[in-house]
């Protein structure tokens, strides 16, 4: 649990005694201990312990409870507590009926593909990800443009000249990709995009790869300036001109707690407001 | 063989020589036929009894091919005798090369999902089709928009107030969806590609969906214009109001003839011109 | 006045009451007189005879008026029946402040530019309209591409191989070309926007030029499809291979009476939603 | 004279050569001037003395020499040395036929609007710098968005949520923000375009201004990551929240030495490949 704002605490509370009632044991992550005055643990440590990881916040905070799960298969039930998001679809409202569902076994876990990426640099691994949304190779806003060489399962598909590339899952395909003018993906969809961000070359549109497609992106030009990857908008590493980033579907899918009757179209709707212009 | 152009009839008779002198025997469609004086067969009879189906022309030609042929499982050898194709790969001069490769098994069969598109018209199947590229509800010049409310799994996705909506095989991603803002996907992506045409609504952008996806259109509102089924921009059917169209992967791909050391990308690279600006 | 529901005959009774109490003369169109029983008059005949043309219905029926006042300099007063419009916005709720501000004088006359249109077939000019918002010269569902060669100021632009082409007044902006994926422009721009639909060219994107630019357009091949032009979604021409159009700034502008507090960008930000995703 | 390539020396003493042969004194830059042995004089300097700039390089030379120049009123002669440039339009190769022209008054001077961009930080004007292409606000790698509140002529527009915000001049929309998804302006259209590079928002689409707008832009959350104004991709300044962008037409445009047959289109339309795919 990792809650967000202050009127959270009361939240929490309610929560823990919901569950205890049930004959429920309950731990806590630093921040959800910290406002019920309980014993904390790390996320980590969590994902080991627990049956369900219960997430209060965002999708953020999913993300980052994801990715703390890693390769441990415990489900996640995302709790928005702000504004709808595209992973956290339970509102605090629906949440004790979700967990009731969960108890008698109505609520189905949802599968979603992560991406493993890794770093090589100079033939040593330096970085490894896990990442739910995407993986985004980006230039600092006072380089000019980076150049990227791309293979998929060992073709050269191009060298992209842009902004920077993000290697999105069907689940991040909504996030970040969407602005960069990447299509929508459902969750369930068994690929992974390339969406190259304000790529100088036009007809270098998001490219759609199979999810057991290899990618390969080799940094080949920095410009002088500074280039990141960063995995879920949440870690970064700097990288280095000569880097080769390998991006692979990860062996361990993210594991989340839907509601079967609920559409997966139904937060698209609502998010990109599709019954309006 | 569907010729285009005058001189291809020198071309037809060189490409039978070969044949005849390597003992196979050799079978013309109308066209063909024409340019050198044989016997004339539709292309329907020609798919019945060759083992494989040589197509001069275009990529326009390779569709009308591949449809003639419909289930039988012919492979097509695509010869591009104008510009690069994205279907029609082999080029005059490398032919008898390909030919030499066909005949020594050094050519795979690249096989190339197709979509099954049905129109339900009171309760009765009025249309039926394959498509290799695409299916395009379209309005004609004169309406303003139409609206098409849409499934995907008998799960409600959205209404399309737009100039039309293209149904694309990872194939066809490179043909009209291209043109609409759809995404790249390479043959074999396992997707369907939903773009919709000059939508009204800014955030209905291109839904990628899993191949084994049952879509379904129902024409809600025509506004009193004429609104089109197009298949592979070469079929047509005029649509009414309440017609309901099931769009599905086809049970038998279409299958091509591909070289195995070429790259699905370097066709990309070249018609999309990625090399440059 | 032009009214679109049942429910406005009250409303148009209401408001010629409202006029007659402060000594202002009122005549109806056919529509109107209809609804409160009184003598009717073309739109035509009436923009020759007011001095102020209130409009109820939507953008739609204001850009009908635009075109029935043509160069007959009449302010119109789009009042909105329904939901906001890019055009007509004042609301029923707003319209007697509105007319109050009119006759005191507060309201202020923006000018529109509008685009006259003309084709020309064999050396006679077979058509002249006038666009407040667009003149689209589009392919029917059935054809597959058209080629529209064109020309600015004489200077040869491109030929756009494509669905069609809007060109559109900084009014119009927000109308078709939008969904087209042409920019926004403020309604004072002094503009005028080219826009492809579906451009087979990806490299081919919307065109900004001069409102002094006189353009022209000559359909140089429709693939043997119907192609038409029409004229604010309103008004449809069939064209020919060979026809000749131009488009240059009209002379009169159209003439929309608004309220001079309102910001050109709220009703862009409420039509266009900026300020959710 | 800013060569960027060693082979340029040779080119330098040709030119200078050929000039002085017409009685036409030569100056040098610092760089053209180590290529052949001359005295140096830095670009500001050179633009208060000299009656005419020859540029040799690319688009960033001549950028960098408009920057140098300032508002001295000193033509610009752009020499492309490598790849055809939308600024540099001369070749080597037609460059004395040109110099040519300019001696004999054929050559004109085309004005291209810059935009004056500068920096107010608690009241204070921290930075002021001349934009011929655009002015880019743009976040780190390692940030997620920016949120840029922007006025025009001190009515609100919107509130970017973004990578950053391209105020572009006409000259610029065919270089960065084209690939952020903006439209083609001729270099003469009097307007500003301002495109958000991607926007969460997704209807927040490229907005086209007139030139005389007063465009006012203000940091209001950079979510702790670095934020930089970029000038002609050239000159960086480091932002703080609360700094206040204010961007308008500069008084005194760069003034190049273009051809007069020389239509605006050729460039873009062999830049932009227009007659392919």
């Amino acid at each position: 649990m990792k809650p967000d704002q202050p009127q959270v605490a009361d939240r929490v509370a309610e929560l823990e005694e919901w569950l205890r009632k049930r004959g429920i044991g309950v731990l806590f992550d630093a921040q959800a201990a910290a406002w019920v005055g309980r014993e904390a643990m790390s996320l980590e440590e969590l994902a080991g312990r627990v049956d369900l990881l219960i997430v209060l916040g965002g999708d953020g905070t999913l993300l980052a409870a994801a990715r703390a799960v890693g390769d441990r298969g415990v489900p996640l039930l995302g709790v928005n507590l702000g504004t709808l998001g595209f992973l956290a679809e339970t509102s605090w409202e629906a949440l004790f009926e979700a967990l009731d569902g969960a108890l008698e076994g109505r609520l189905v876990v949802a599968e979603r593909m992560r991406l493993e990426v890794t770093v090589e640099r100079r033939g040593e691994i330096v970085e490894r990800e896990l990442a739910l949304n995407d993986a985004v190779i980006g230039k600092s806003a006072l380089s000019r443009m980076i150049d990227l060489e791309t293979r998929a399962d060992g073709a050269y598909v191009t060298t992209y000249h842009s902004d920077g590339l993000i290697v999105a899952t069907p689940t991040g395909s909504t996030a970040y990709s969407l602005s960069a003018g990447g299509p929508i993906l459902v969750p369930e969809g068994r690929s992974i995009v390339l969406t190259p961000i304000c790529p100088h070359t036009l007809t270098q549109r998001p490219l759609v790869l199979p999810e057991a497609c290899r990618i390969e992106i080799l940094v080949i030009d920095t410009r002088g300036g500074d280039v990141h990857l960063t995995v879920d908008g949440q870690i970064g590493a700097r990288l280095e001109e000569g880097d080769r980033l390998r991006v692979v579907r990860a062996e361990h899918p993210a594991r989340l707690l839907v509601s079967p009757g609920r559409s997966r179209f139904s937060v698209m709707r609502e998010k990109l407001r599709w019954g309006e212009r």
